[in-house]
């Protein structure tokens, strides 16, 4: 089966690359940017039957760092 | 408004940070992952009104390497 992680920065959390990126749009003449928020996208290709827990334990031991991020999996029809 | 870009690389395209991702899966014992994808994701908040257009523009000319990445722009509530 198919699932998406979406692992984002904890709101609060300082994110260069997003600032670096809102200057660049400035920049490049896009005005009306207000914010930017850079994260990452995992499309996994998992075993049918795999557990919740054991999908949660991937994210929690390597997709993600749960001390500055948040993680969601979303199933992918 | 606030909009969710996702960026991922183009199929046939080589993933090695996916592949990367996918065999510490394995050493770490969670057997059954067939494939891993590694992408990026981007929150925007923009003015509303911001165009579609103008928003194609900014993904196309920072956001995505529409060489070997396709992206699509979704709506968040």
């Amino acid at each position: 089966m198919k699932l998406r992680v979406i692992v984002t920065l904890k709101p609060g959390v300082l994110d260069p690359q997003g600032k670096a990126i809102q200057h660049a749009l400035g920049s490049l003449g896009f005005d009306g940017v207000a914010d930017v928020r850079a994260g990452k996208i995992f499309e996994l290709e998992v075993a049918d039957g795999t557990s919740d827990a054991a999908i949660g334990e991937m994210c929690e031991k390597l997709l993600a760092n749960t001390v500055i991020e948040n993680y969601r999996v979303e199933p992918v029809a």
